[in-house]
């Protein structure tokens, strides 16, 4: 059985200056093709945590993939840790070093600076991974029978010498286990609440299929894992995939590896549905959700922020009278917000939201979190009232999925 | 001398289902106090795993930081492996599990599942930090001279944690040592530009004073940090902070650490203007970040989103000729919006933004990645274009970014 580990080579890993992608990118390719990872680790441009880092990863693991430090300059030494690891030296890869001088030549245009000479330094034992696109080869190493691959840290670079190079030596060591994912999202239950219904299910669960709760703001992803040997693993896993969804069939809302903004994108354009919102107090929060989907104007044609009441009176119609007598956050106020961006854009559906984010701004009528959520179509008008007491990032962002939701229940109705 | 490790737990982050910010943040944080990361390491949700983590993780460090597998299911195994670690067992605290059951009943208004109980349950010997803001609270461990600090995974609980518990606590353990920091804020300048500009200062940096560059998008947020046991340490720092800031004047915004968006707010309140904004590509984005900031609502009113071409004409008044003569993204186009969303709207300033943001969407008049920014007062109107080549996601916070600080440039003119 073929297990993993990832070791991430880099100062600027450690003092939160950049966001490690390598490692995500590298762990999805290596599940795609049923490899496990027991565990990752980054370390910083010192010889002696390198060789610390190699030791501790080889342990659990009989693949190790390493990114970073093999660049030209002075704080790359990746190199030379791995030389001091495999106890060999450097020797000149002679087709790297013509490749290094075609790519300065013929496609940087200009002279190669002496020092991009020790990229074609490689330690002897290694195999090396030839880099098309990049200065930096990969390498490859084998030894107490673990796979040791070591890849520049610039994504493209790391991206093309795993899928040209890496998996496909992977797949030939590792033809036999399988690994299978199902994944499902639910909004509107905790993931505790979840768990409890869910009891028995885990209970019953056979010892190869595994359950993970991905909680996220109101959602919460669930994914079965199933891996082995067996013929009819996908079957087993398929037949789990069924059962865990008879508990909590009123909360999922998609059985697939998705997000809720997806979900409504997919439900507007299968029904031919447009939309247009008017946002109160989400400020533009919910279009904004919404126009990060490439493609999202086929079905939504636009918003109008009316944040001051003077909006909501001279761009949606809502009279001073009912802006008096109920207030802007209410459900009188948020239904004609509703029906007025409907008429006036031209929509078949409006969405409207107004409420009160925080921290301060209670009034007499309406506390602090108080939001109304409207929806209408041609034919009725539907208002929603919730009491949210965060802070008012997450009281923004929590409306603007009660929204969408709200609109994605309605459509459904 | 304070050396802290990173130990995330989780299955997700070993699966690439998640990227991992939290240990950056916490990176981040540890390094404004001085104190270097020697490195981190990321192991799923297995017992012995964990324990194995733990061991590997204390072997360099002093302090240790342990982020994940808090919450109440089954998969969280953080506190089990813990209690084994540090050979104790699971003990009930009083004063978390009146916390849980205030925050079902009073907050989250709900029966609290049984489940929940065990989030009160905490290893005997760990001092609890107290998580006002969520359900796991976090553990503080110390044993042979060395500190863990065990946190929830939910982003926010883990940053309220380590601001109010963590980043205290370990500020008095190193309290001999002094650490003050000054910040500034640039804007439109790279990092790489502005370390060789600043090249020469650095070289002339006194040894207990050092620099850090911490980029964002368009933004670089320079750091100095003074550091040491010196009377007058708080001058030095007041004096390298004057002439840093000499050669890099025109792109400097800000002389404290803050944000484009709080900039721009205490600007339009310092000059009592009001702002309105038309924005098409940016669906409410650039809206949405200004209402994030508590109390925008006295200088912005509100934004029209004219993401549809249709809005254009209806909400705006754009004229077809001018759509179809010059395109929705030209200079004419946002000029008319940015009149029209002032006037319609009643304010002192109109902002509007148009472009294609990508993936797709290039026309014969205009390519992807295109966008126009115009704002008008009652004198003037100015228009500006940029080309941007990234994802359709970092594109609209690019455009997001650059239409507000060309606010703010308009506005000091």
């Amino acid at each position: 059985m073929i297990v993993a580990s990832i070791l991430n080579i880099g100062d600027e890993l450690l003092i939160g200056q950049v966001v490690d992608t390598n490692s995500v990118y590298i762990a999805q390719q290596l599940n795609n093709i049923g490899v496990g990872i027991v565990e990752k680790m980054a370390v910083g441009d010192k010889l002696d945590v390198i060789i610390r880092g190699l030791t501790i990863c080889s342990d659990q693991a009989n693949v190790i993939i390493i990114t970073g430090g093999l660049g030209p300059t002075s704080d790359d030494i990746t190199k030379p840790a791995l030389c001091n690891f495999f106890n060999t030296t450097l020797t000149t890869h002679q087709p790297t070093l013509l490749h290094l001088k075609h790519l300065f030549e013929n496609v940087y245009k200009k002279i190669m600076p002496p020092i991009n000479n020790n990229q074609a330094l490689v330690p002897d034992c290694a195999e090396v991974l030839f880099n098309e696109i990049g200065t930096a080869p990969g390498l490859a190493f084998y030894k107490n029978e673990k796979y040791y691959f070591a890849l520049p840290g610039v994504p493209e670079e790391m991206k093309y010498l795993m899928n040209n190079h890496v998996i496909p030596k992977i797949i030939k060591l590792s033809s036999h286990q399988k690994i299978h994912h199902k994944t499902l999202l639910t909004f509107g239950i905790g993931e505790s609440s979840l768990a409890t219904t869910l009891t028995d299910f885990e209970k019953e669960l056979p010892h190869n299929i595994s359950l993970a709760y991905l909680p996220e703001l109101l959602s919460v992803r669930l994914r079965l894992t199933a891996q082995g040997t067996k013929a009819n693993i996908e079957n087993e896993l398929e037949e789990q995939f069924k059962k865990i969804q008879l508990p909590i069939k009123k909360y999922i809302i998609a059985t697939k590896d998705t997000t809720l903004v997806e979900v409504i994108q997919e439900l507007l354009e299968q029904k031919n549905i447009t939309v247009s919102i008017a946002e109160s107090c989400t400020g533009g929060n919910v279009s904004a959700l919404l126009t990060k989907r490439a493609g999202i104007s086929k079905v939504f044609k636009g918003s109008i922020v009316c944040y001051h009441n003077e909006l909501k009176k001279n761009l949606l119609g809502v009279s001073s009278a009912i802006l008096e007598t109920y207030g802007p956050v209410s459900k009188e106020t948020v239904s004609i917000m509703a029906q007025e961006i409907r008429q006036r854009t031209h929509t078949d559906y409006g969405l409207a939201i107004s409420g009160i984010m925080g921290p301060t701004g209670s009034t007499a009528q309406t506390l602090v979190g108080t939001v109304w959520i409207a929806i209408s179509n041609a034919v009725q008008t539907d208002a929603y009232c919730h009491h949210l007491q965060f802070t008012r990032d997450k009281n923004i962002y929590i409306s603007s999925l009660l929204a969408i939701n709200h609109l994605r229940e309605f459509i459904l109705q």
